[in-house]
């Protein structure tokens, strides 16, 4: 069933029409499509399109088609071109041409806005509760290793020491940011553009404040026109989802590095790692490096979405067809990965040793020029002075330890005898108490807080 | 002064000073690197790094690099890679050794994401500004074309008739979602990451709150890795900003077509048009073109920082750098279209006459099928019958309302005398008069909601 | 039968193993796979390790394989992670444990990569064709418009009088160009890895140039690190389709507005043409849209994958793995919209009198600044009185063929009695008739180019 | 000078020209700009436009202009629109009103069509030759470590032996492709579309295969149409330069972690590490991470274009005045980073003793799978053996060199007493020694071949 043959002296061409179905696609949506198609079957009865009996014959009608899609047993027709027009065949079939008044005042296009608006919200929240259960791991595989002391590293340099708590629990935070931003978006998906028509409004006097409310939606959309070419929403969730990923890409990539045995510092559990069809030896962190690559993809989701909107005539416009495969790909390869990688967080063997292997004294040479601060000397000339005695023990191919108190007050007198207790990595990370600092007691003040946040979605 | 020659044997390379040195680019934040530093000399001397006497003469040194920034006496050294040595630098000369006191416990790493997200909080409050002009300016045109008719379209096509004001109001609803957009991520800018040293902390124990709400911020970030190494809100902004160029490209899209002079609809005034060098009568839409065509490079900025973000390692990376230059060059060209676009709208002629030649009462077939529906078909059949009744006036040359009664009759019998009432565009247009439709009674009431959304952020 | 289990204790995680496996995606390489398969083990017997039995043996039973699969009858298991994995494991069961033999030195990695660039070859073969077709089908619309008169358009505002030929050829040689990277391309994609091994190169001496030309590729990769871990191919096959794509949704953005009734320079073929589920009278260019939508589309799919590569260490890693979804999406969508497409060019109406209705004589200012020219004028005070005249005429209300003699010589007395004969459509076309110009001497040159163009590549 | 005042009645307004202009980015054009115009003179001189006299003029003037700019003496106009205004308005000064012949049957649509293919074709030389430089420090580089074992990864993780000269030399083919594009991008910048007007052709014969020689270009475009909006040659650009970029990124990405001291396989120089401002001991990657970073930068060019291109009507669209900066941004990038990641190649410390330390035994277990095969076992069951021995060895806790033979011979008695030759580094190498392998031999081979390319282009 062609819903708009009237007008037209020619069928379409076959190769158009297979161009132009979205039933492979859109399928999925027939939940939210019935469910649309209910709260739409009051509204029109309401307003006296609709008898109180032609609405419950649309009503059971609609019942048994998506028990039949439900079971599986729903037979998709050659003609079916989306799956608005599987639903209202179906619907003709079951009770006969009442069904044809469903349409009665609705197009299309505010009909898809609004499915895919009710899809778009589920699809939300199965998100953020995935996110949750990695924001989990993370705290939980991070609670063991407050005391762990590691190399951190800016630029991929030994840097100074922190704790394994905390480089892991920096990624709650990027991931908190996501869930905020996921709840925003929420809010704006969350809008009912059912009663725009085609793009001019309803002319049956409809109460769409009512049929938002049915359709757990919050208010309206404000003007016809907007609300059946809007897909803010849809590049917001592309977006969202996109960051997302680039933060699962840099989780990704330390732990393939870090699980590198010439760094060692954690293992991936053998459910996590796989193996070569040739070499016989190898544990490959595919998970990570799939997330990892993943982000490319749904960036590339994000950008094409961005450039079909660009430049497009007011109104509906065919294009915005291609707003739902790059979501469906975009959420469900999100939907997919996040598992894997939360399961990977918290099976995640930490490898204190290796870690404090890496440690190299060089790393406390901020310490160094900081005591020098505290004897009064100006940060930047301490600056100096370190960097001097990181030279010299270069030179000498010794550690920073093994120079002598004479040798440090050869570069500045304000070295006193105690400058080698400053060479400490755990003194080092002790010092780092102020808010959101590496001291065990920092982080544990930081878990805390994460842990309220977790409650606070729960 | 090169910060940090201690521990290096050679000097740099030219080519890779000039590659690596970002003053050129950063300079423009002095203002906001400053503040910061008058700030973080308080927040040291609260804690005992600095004297009294130190702080202030720090602040009165600073007050001073101020003052020839903002006169433009500042002398710029070669040696100056960003604009953070170079106060540095120019303190130093003014006020001695004790400017070397101020770098204490800091990096470059949180002062410049500090600098950053002050200079985008900024930034943002002017975008802000400037949407809000803009929205004014699609109100204040649409409040005179009320009741002035124009083909809506979908597809391009003839669909419904709509009035001039539905069609323009629909643009105020797209900025309004950019304004909640701005405002939402202006709070997650407003955070500090000031104390997070280069990764590990602050091991002075500074008061991280109290240095953030003298930078008028809101809450010290949590975790002092992710502090220096996040960068969502840059690309946060760049989206946002996309996403409103893409609003943008649409409303041009459309006034360069509608002043097309088969269409004609609206003129440019000659303040917005420009000429060609060659083709004497040309009046072009320039400035809409431009805003069109910069969408595209507003998305590249966007794509480009992403991909830039995906798989960093932990911490701060030098990739980071890169963040500059992508959004200082999407928020100048916002800045600068926004205000040419404002101006375009607000001086932009409709031309009703020319609207109204362009209706066609072929858009009145779904009218017609809705008087069908009145007389109880279902809406299925009545849109075949209206699409027949179109078929058969295309056969006959003639217009819907030339067809006779009986031309109508032969479609269904259901057809009364009254059909030709239906062919009338006003009608059409009063009749969508549910909430958000394009009747004039519905868009007064949309107007005074969109007058109500100005007034809470003014 | 998973490939690799030897060292592992634990089998891997199902929610990893969905991740992690292809075969839902690459088993539609499987002949490419398989042709890899047979050359592979000539090449392995060739060099000893197999004997003129065992190949032969698994040679047919290769064969059986690609029965099975092109029949359909393939019962693919659970535990094929992936094409690779799926006919070696069929092969086995086939022909026992002979069929081990085969992944003698090879590995999944220049194995996959072999099969890539063998898919592709085929594919941009196809591509090139379908292309072709539509050169062919540009050409022949053109050839019945050479004397078609209609506005050429910058900015979308009347500029100067063309023929609808010239115009519809512009986008020949848009896709000319095409054509030509094509080619190219293909020279880069067909070379072959196979013998790189996993990374490292083949130990059993095969020659690999004897293994190149069986495949009917070009010479083998000269480092096998890199033969495994390019797909520069697939990033350049991307990018071509993406240009590709923006000429077909420019043709697209011209045929959707020029299909306007207010411009109706052309008419769709009802063929081509869709309608709408609620307005009876709609005819809407779909294809044209989706072209235009799916730029965006393939757009996205280029820069996810530069993403995706960008910053990979050295060798393979996974994230190549979502190199094929990419590639097959964008040419899927191409091969599927080119055939619309060119039908939509073959079988569009042009409609002369709609393009000469939208003819104004303003268009010919420039012509009347020529003509100033060819009396000794220089052509900057030239335009300057042709725009003048237009503005003169505009202020009288009046066209430039109704301004009197006595009007223009108040402009300049270089105007002659002679300037009414500058005011016409058909001669300032015929003016421009150096090489690549609108006359119709120049079109007819230009369309013999391109018929010479297309027979070169039949 | 506005070109184009005649037919207004008010001038621009100030935020709109600022926005118009582009001067501030396209007078870097200027030598292309006067070159093409000394080229035009001609050749309306040799269709009798300008007299013999007329055109000396012209070029003597143009030839004042360009010593004035390359002196910087030449005085900017604040009505200089863009860099073909400028020069017009200084001709005109110093010539008088002939100055005002030169534009004659010339629009700025044609004229900056051939200014930036000029200066592209310019650019893509430098680039050529910067790659180049690249090239040649890859083979320098590497010609000393044909013999420096290191492990050879895959997923990051140790796969197989490979030689540092083989990694470094991958880079090197990845690299050659690039410059195939390059050259092949080349042959369609060349292409003059010069004499195609605004859109229409020149109406005064013009020879324009004569005027394409006299600019050193290939055949003039064949539709003026085409001519004057084809921005495929900057599409292309930035596409090479952004594959060109994540190539960079590769090498970029193994350099930075090849310098992490945990691996410390490499070694930068002083002159192209950074320090910290405040930690005295960093030695920071900077130009590794830069080139990282701007990969990200250029695709986003790359992608911005793409969309600015998408949907863009027929004809020279304001839009297409977005192609500059994009275009100048990603080559003065790419210029700028290449000589300071060839400088760094050049000068890069390999330490065979660190990539020695991170040789395992364990990469070794493909040789001893291919014992097997040698000895008649398959491939899969051998895999499989091989598996086991590194499980057996692991859970001893030893080297494989350390289980004893019995010890192999429980696996399978196809094990034989010579099983320990095969656990040898460089016997595993010598034996990868077909074409493209890691065998010192092949390797040899390669760099011949490399160094054969790098003469070819010499």
């Amino acid at each position: 069933m062609v819903l708009w043959s009237g007008r037209f002296s020619a069928p379409s061409d076959d190769d158009l029409k297979k161009l132009n179905d979205s039933l492979s696609f859109d399928r999925r949506m027939y939940r939210q499509d019935i469910a649309g198609s209910r709260a739409y079957a009051d509204a029109i009865c309401a307003s006296g399109v609709l008898t109180p009996a032609e609405r419950d014959a649309i009503v059971s009608g609609l019942d048994q088609v998506q028990s039949e899609m439900d079971a599986g047993t729903f037979a998709f027709q050659p003609s079916d071109e989306d799956i608005h027009t599987a639903v209202e065949r179906r619907l003709t079939e079951i009770i006969g041409d009442i069904g044809g008044k469903l349409h009665t005042g609705r197009s299309r296009n505010d009909q898809v806005a609004t499915d895919l608006r009710l899809w778009t919200a589920e699809a939300l929240a199965q998100l953020a509760a995935a996110v949750h259960a990695l924001q989990h791991a993370i705290v939980a595989t991070s609670e063991g290793h407050i005391d762990t002391l590691m190399p951190g590293y800016t630029h991929v340099q030994p840097a100074q020491p922190v704790t394994a708590a905390h480089w892991l629990m920096s990624y709650f935070w990027m991931f908190a940011r996501d869930q905020e931003r996921l709840t925003q978006i929420t809010g704006r998906v969350r809008w009912s553009p059912l009663g725009a028509g085609a793009l001019a409004g309803n002319p049956f006097g409809i109460d769409r404040h009512a049929l938002a409310r049915a359709l757990n939606l919050g208010t309206p959309m404000t003007n016809s026109i907007d609300a059946v070419s809007d897909r803010d929403y849809v590049a917001e969730t592309l977006f969202a989802v996109s960051l997302l990923a680039t933060h699962l890409s840099r989780l990704s990539e330390d732990l393939i590095w870090f699980s590198n045995p010439a760094l060692g510092f954690i293992t991936l559990d053998d459910r996590y790692s796989t193996g070569s069809s040739m070499m016989p030896q190898k544990r490959n962190p595919d998970p990570m490096e799939l997330a990892r690559g993943k982000a490319g993809r749904l960036i590339g989701n994000l950008t094409g979405f961005l450039a079909t909107l660009k430049g497009l005539p007011t109104g509906y416009n065919k294009d915005l067809q291609e707003d739902k495969e790059a979501l469906f790909d975009s959420l469900d390869n999100m939907l997919q990965i996040l598992p894997v990688i939360s399961a990977v967080v918290r099976t995640l063997k930490i490898n204190p040793a290796r870690m404090a292997e890496a440690l190299d004294e060089e790393m406390l040479a901020t310490d160094l020029a900081d005591y020098l601060v505290r004897k009064g000397m100006p940060f930047r000339q301490a600056h100096h002075c370190a960097g001097t005695a990181v030279r010299v023990a270069g030179e000498k191919g010794v550690r920073l330890s093994a120079l002598a108190v004479g040798d440090y007050q050869a570069i500045t007198p304000l070295f006193g005898d105690d400058v080698h207790q400053v060479l400490s990595f755990s003194r080092s990370i002790a010092n780092r108490s102020a808010f959101g600092g590496t001291a065990p007691s920092a982080v544990q003040e930081q878990i805390a807080l994460a842990r309220a946040v977790l409650a606070q979605s729960e």
